[in-house]
């Protein structure tokens, strides 16, 4: 079975670039990858700060945050 | 042919998670994984430095860096 891994950014250039190398480098037959874009889905962020999540963007695995880089603060994006 | 990624890591609790979910999480069949431990490996540190590596634990792909939340400073292992 897989596991969910949730990728949360907002679509600044350090978070496209996380995605398009790191978040797409997963193994796809371990994880269901998603994508959420915070600046446009704010209803989530409450939902991120569960996890743990400070800044974007940020990989969700396991119920665990991996803050990657930096490119926005989640206070930023209220 | 497989790209090779590079996790550098100082041994920390944070290190040793992150080695653990996110850089075990990687495609296998697109990524040969190295794993440095740089505080026995301080000559590597220097190498890790021309990647951009800020920080440890970080993953460079592709010749970029991605740090991964914060275990230690590369400056406080040397």
């Amino acid at each position: 079975m897989k596991s969910k891994a949730i990728f949360y950014h907002a679509g600044c250039p350090v978070c496209v670039d996380a995605e398009q190398v790191l978040a797409q480098s997963l193994d796809q037959q371990k994880f269901d990858l998603e994508i959420v874009h915070l600046g446009e889905d704010k209803h989530r962020i409450s939902e991120a700060e569960e996890f743990g999540v400070k800044s974007v963007p940020a990989i969700v695995l396991g119920n665990s945050p991996y803050h990657i880089n930096f490119g926005a603060s989640i206070e930023d994006l209220k």
